[in-house]
């Protein structure tokens, strides 16, 4: 299952149950003026649903789906079960989550359920057992929209019930007591466990934890949601296993490991909310890449954008004019196949009224934020064939949602946050418009000729083997500073760091040096592929001892001094390692050394801040042209024959980009 | 009810009970050398009046209230229920109020009591019958002193009984469930609700609450604590249906909406204690304002000032020499009767044993604060005269507590202050010396030639007509962005913002454009009634469409284009409306144009940070005139006859005004 | 017991529990090279030596002994009770200690009993027994470590046990509850107490708690903490009457009054963890004198301190090379007699891992900090004759645990730091390598030139006595403002700041005058033994009316006027007053001034940021020389005979100090 229609979807939440019919009928007047194809519907309609235990109202929604199919609109169908109804609470407080310091949450927002709560798992259960019986169907039935944003704002509860099921999921993954001692290391400070009921979870304490119970502890918040979604999905697979399946994933969030959960979703859909104040989305950019590594490439579904603006930062600025299109073709070019709003039109009361919306409170279709919409509508019609082509890559950068729990927890020798050691490799890519793969680690590298490992602290069994094939056969890895540091239960690799990457890249290091935060160091070039003599780097330093590796460039500064880039020739390839957070000429020096030795070369040169993106299918290459700057610009095409998609005619030898415009060209290979 | 006595009345909490009889004889004789004429007693007393369930002690208050009878002292007796003793927690410990996260208080502090707990209720209202009765016919008895600072620690409760009595309150505002439901929006995330019992308190929620659910238990628990006064307040009307009744209030405190308390108040007092830090006290100008507004106008005692500092800020300055003088005529100047002090004598012990007192730990009636209240207190003497006089205005700024409430709920385009929308009108108009009266949006408005409306978000119905009747009329509407926007309950008044205001304004605004802390954007003028081409704004601007308004300052800055300040002609006359947050320049000009199409201007001519305010009877005008600069200043005095009411001759051509000094003349009408 | 060795301790924290037998092997042999000589062994053991109710395993700890005892490495043998295991809290939940919002704290860290728990106490008595009575008689055992740094995470604890207890420490401290509520001052805020039972613990309360409540709970909790530490010390009196005992305390910790423990330790130990960011360790030189003032002089061990950086800062910066010997110096120099590392090995796993160690993750001997610190292993065994000589100094600082707890409470004229009244003072003499005894004031002062009583707000009976016999003598007593205000109940000392000194200081100060943070204030010289004529001052000033003072400096700054810094005869001495925060310079010359008077001079003459320090037996003065600068310097040494005690040779007329280095030089008396 990968290819959901023959066309890109677009669309939107909509949530008709917050509107009287007349409202509806203009809702799909102006839906068929919108070019929507598809609506996610029920996402919170619990309540309404099953307005008691047992009894069930459909009718309402039974009207809407037929009234879509009328119109030719598909529906991603919502399982309903975000938010459970206040009756359900009621009757099954400890439904109601609890938090580190014991507190119960209570109902009045949504997302209060504990995952790991029977009761909260046997009423979705039969929820969904309703719904799919009932739409099982429906002509408009085209997917099913699981639950919501699993794990938003409750992804970790401190409840009675977490704490046995914790117990129970722990005794499946060691088995023995002794085991679990050993891989916590409880003979530290007298932690020892001599009985499986007494491990507590990671709560309240007087300090720090230990940090192999909080590492478990994360990834059985994870699982515990991905039960959830489990319990929902074995039934629709049941009643309807030709419909797929998704549920909508949030990028770049921390309590979830997507990876774990990708093979259990047909289809990866996500949730996109980048800050406008802070400009060109480079973050959402890598977001949508993750989401595409998901599945190994397999397009994905912008489930939830904003037209406009937000409404739960402190400040929601909107996208002015014209960004929002742009930011749409950049989820496109990177390899989406849909484009969902949240949401249709703006509520009237509740906590969302003021989050951006297609329809706003005027319900006025002459509304610029309707407008634009729109014409994106009507213009996506002309770019169905590029539903299902794919994204190339030869970079990868290695991504680990376990790495991330792992490096982020205290008593570290400082603090750091792994989307900082990710993001200034992926910002030069970027720039570069090279395009990258995000992948985890346990995945394949033999397409790539370059894998960037940030900050790859927990690092597992095989891995070592797969990277000495990996740039034995001629690949270069990358990495750097305090990787290579754990095993997977936050135990240190003695024999010296990075024990298991120690042979590749012929080095050890002895000593770690973290920096204050507005500390800066001087590096000095030690190898004539760098072009200045001297780099600044920040953050941390490591006392380096070569074995085989040469040093590129060393610290100069106080009394650090050592290798600090360093270069280890292994096999027909190369790893290289930076022994602290570098600046951005060396780093960029750096890449663009690496790129260029494997011949690595963005699709078109472009001035700055301009992205362009490649998509591709067998016999077809489309060009994704995104200008994020401020002013227009010209772009020199290829002299190869390309087709704009936008007006059908062939591209000019020099095309116009206006500020936040786009242009998309098909190239038709063997032409 | 509305003149208390025929003097100011001067004085301060006092606190005998912790002191023993030498010193009371010394606290005598110092009080009539301050010129003391009334003191509030027994307001922390109650573990000591009541030592245990079913005995009462009354013996030293007997004595007390016999010495300050003899010594020609009367006494605004206190209640006594502020603070529960601690026999009554040990045995109602559900007398204690939870936090939001569930967590209970504990006794050992003061007002550690839920507003609804029975048990509360019934032991504070047995103490004030037995105060009322002991004291009905005393001579001392002059004002009932109710409880103490309604709300100022514990103004919120998540209790059981408060769920119950929240549910009952609703009951009685919404009748079925249906209205709630449709009131507070349910439909939206699966809120609604099919039972009372259902509904709980808007405590600790995974996310942003039901934005219905936390304006309606903002309402109720002002509500409930109202409910307290009403609950001694009963008693003290049956058995001393003569005696006039108080609560100190606070001023500009959020969380008791004073205009529904204002009817069962006799006499409006408030606490004020602005920061000495801050310079001339703007705000506390505006508290007083709002204080005299509270009861249409009728004067106010100030019940607690400190004589210097405070000591429950961070850092507690002191107000300078001169400063406290200075201030209490500000209360005079703008409508207050009486100058009361917290506290009588420095506490020994306890958590406000640094707070300023008139008599210090020295005991001296040589230190300065001693000295300064006490050349105050014989100043007063020859004032009787203001008594009762009234504060003329003819313009008007709209306060609504409900507003304030539902402006800073979370989930909005952006956060913002209610208070901060209103100070830069109040500002300005201070600056200028003309006269505002502080009104709710429900009161009449006929006797103004300016209505300002800041932040009006909340617009209830009826508003829309009587502001239109009041332009119709020729008088002038002020208001500006995000007004208008929903109803009471928070929802959105659909079809263009702000639909009421649609038609008197001559406009609508169709997006938000939420600006970042530190940006600003540029105006251009647009009519020629402003004087400079370009101004600047910041915080937010508005996409404004006309429809009958014509622009006076456009927007011009990237994006942002369209009209920025409008006025709209309606009958005879005008409605401006302010789309940005204007600099100081614009709005000082737009609000001197209107003052000026008005003839509205100040009593005096006199330099900057200089204040005159006007009192007035029906055959006198009274001017006080405040420095509040660091250096002294001539004041041009009118011609008409006017007399310094400080020496008993008459004002000179120009009178000398020292920096932080005060004159005081008085201007008989028809003279 | 005063003289733990005849040479130098030198050691670790050893955990051999979290290693194999094989790695004990490589342990032994490199203790022998770092010239080990004592390891504290088993603190976090309890959950291994005794595995569950009943059956302790002590097999393991055997072998370790006797391998130490066979490698001559004595033992610093632990209780083992810091940690309680989770089986126990299983047994009984009611250990864990409660927050200060009723949340109770949950195993999973460490340090997780509250202090007044009986079954904590029973159980740790048991385990004690166990373990006096096993190795009572082990050559290796040669001290006790009792617990680990008690209160350092549970400093506080607020479960009903605690409460009953309270109520019991209460009893015993007042009798009758008549004396309670006249201490407390109940009579403000209707706090009365009729019963025991009424009292509670300063939880959560809606506002300020009663400062003396709260001031009584830090002594209550010190005590509770400090009968844990009892509970132990008793059984091992009783079964090893001649090792002695030692518990490792924290230097500048608030929560626990080490100066009423110290009585209870036959030796002072303590942690110093100074953050290497800061650069030269001042506040740990102070930390140091005050440990050693804790038995009046008598030497105290290091007993922890990291080789290169902690883990529990969120950035952790190494101390750079040298920096560790240097420093190491510094506590020898101030009184130690052992230098103890925490910890020997870096742990592989738990909270800990990347806390420095002696020996790394490597494993390696030849990594910077093990070479090192075996380098200063050897190079103490040359300096075994300073054990047990004493630090002379003629200066002496008060410092008050209680006066810490009274002065950081709320609700003060402002907000303030007992340290930071304390520095100021301390950095002057530490600059000028003066040394300072730090004593509690009810300590003889008979020895001292000259006394400073930085910030003694809380001042009980007897100090003015002895303070005016102190001058009357001829010595100098040197306070400020803000001292001498409350008795040790918080109350204040009624008659005039401040009461108990007006006499000695020949003053009086009627008012207080908190300043802003960035707020400066001008003083002007009036007295010609200052040098300049103006002076800064900051933080704070007084009203401050002369009675037999005279004046050094005034205030001229606005309305502050009056003096500054006054000067009283008194005797043959004289008492100096600060009524505000002088500038450095100001302080220096009153400083310089007073120690000149008294002919009081540094040891040495030698450059900024070098350390000169004496210890001195009946025959012999030893001067430590510590380069604490960047730069390599020269010392001009005296004419008398000095030996090097590294070199055995004599010392230079010049001696080279590099940087971070350090010379030691024994001065034979009557030589």
């Amino acid at each position: 299952m990968t290819k959901m229609a023959n066309h890109i979807l677009f669309g939107a939440d909509y949530n008709p149950e917050q509107w009287n019919r007349d409202t509806w009928k203009q809702d799909i007047a102006l839906m068929q003026e919108a070019g929507i194809n598809m609506v996610s519907v029920g996402i919170f309609s619990w309540a309404l649903l099953q307005p008691e235990a047992g009894r069930y109202d459909f009718a309402w929604l039974d009207e809407i789906m037929d009234l879509l199919t009328q119109n030719g609109i598909s529906v991603d169908l919502a399982t309903a079960t975000a938010s459970p109804p206040a009756w359900l609470i009621n009757q099954y407080p400890d439904i109601l989550p609890v938090d580190q310091y014991g507190s119960r949450y209570v109902h009045g927002s949504r997302q209060h359920y504990c995952p790991n709560n029977e009761h909260y798992r046997k009423a979705s259960a039969e929820l969904v057992h309703q719904i799919a019986e009932r739409y099982q169907n429906h002509p408009a039935l085209s997917m099913w929209h699981v639950n919501n944003e699993y794990g938003c704002h409750v992804s970790a509860c401190y409840c009675n019930t977490c704490q046995k099921t914790f117990r129970i999921w722990l005794r499946n993954r060691y088995q023995t007591l002794e085991v679990l001692n050993d891989r916590w290391g409880t003979n530290f400070w007298s932690q020892r466990y001599g009985n499986w009921d007494e491990i507590g979870l990671p709560g309240h304490t007087p300090t720090f934890r230990n940090p192999g119970q909080e590492l478990d502890y994360a990834r059985f918040m994870s699982d515990s949601l991905y039960a959830c979604y489990e319990n929902e999905v074995a039934i629709l697979r049941e009643i309807t296993p030709d419909i797929p399946i998704t549920t909508n994933l949030m990028g770049l969030f921390k309590p979830v490991d997507y990876f774990r959960w990708a093979p259990g979703l047909d289809i990866v859909s996500w949730d996109s909310y980048p800050d406008p104040a802070e400009g060109t989305p480079v973050s959402a950019a890598l977001a949508n890449d993750l989401m595409r590594g998901l599945k190994a490439g397999q397009p994905f579904i912008l489930m939830e954008q904003t037209p406009s603006a937000v409404n739960w930062r402190p400040i929601n600025q909107i996208k002015p004019p014209k960004v929002m299109r742009l930011w749409s073709y950049q989820t496109l070019a990177h390899g989406g196949d849909g484009i969902m709003f949240f949401q249709w039109r703006a509520s009237k009361a509740g906590a969302e009224k003021f989050h951006g919306a297609i329809v706003g409170h005027s319900g006025q279709k002459t509304d610029r934020v309707f407008m634009e919409v729109a014409e994106l509508g009507q213009e996506l019609r002309n770019l169905s064939e590029i539903v299902d082509s794919r994204v190339p890559a030869r970079v990868a950068i290695i991504f680990d949602w376990e790495n991330w729990w792992a490096l982020e927890l205290p008593s570290k020798p400082r603090e750091m946050k792994y989307l900082n050691r990710i993001m200034p490799y992926y910002n030069i890519l970027f720039q570069r418009n090279i395009p990258v793969d995000v992948i985890h680690p346990s995945m394949a590298v033999d397409q790539y000729d370059l894998v960037i490992a940030p900050g790859l602290y927990l690092f597992q069994e095989g891995y070592s083997t797969k990277l000495e094939e990996f740039v034995e056969k001629g690949g270069t890895l990358l990495t750097d500073y305090f990787s290579g540091i754990v095993d997977n239960n936050d135990r240190i690799l003695l024999g010296g760091y990075p024990a298991p990457m120690q042979k590749i890249l012929g080095l050890t290091v002895s000593e770690f040096y973290p920096l204050g935060n507005d500390q800066k160091i001087r590096l000095s070039r030690s190898h004539s592929i760098l072009s200045r003599t001297s780099y600044n780097a920040a953050f941390w330093a490591e006392h380096v001892q070569l074995i085989s590796a040469e040093p590129l460039a060393v610290f100069n500064d106080g009394f650090l001094h050592g290798p600090a880039v360093t270069r280890n020739h292994w096999g027909h390839g190369e790893a290289l390692y930076l022994a602290t957070a570098v600046d951005n000429y060396l780093l960029t020096e750096i890449l663009d050394n690496i790129l260029s030795q494997h011949h690595i070369t963005a699709p078109l040169s472009v001035p700055t801040n301009v992205e362009v993106r490649i998509r591709e299918t067998t016999d077809t290459r489309y060009y994704f042209l995104l200008n994020h700057r401020d002013d227009d610009v010209d772009i020199a095409m290829p002299a190869t024959d390309m087709t704009n998609l936008f007006t059908g005619s062939s591209a000019k030898t020099i095309e116009r980009l206006r500020s936040k415009d786009v242009l998309v060209f098909a190239e038709r290979k063997g032409q």
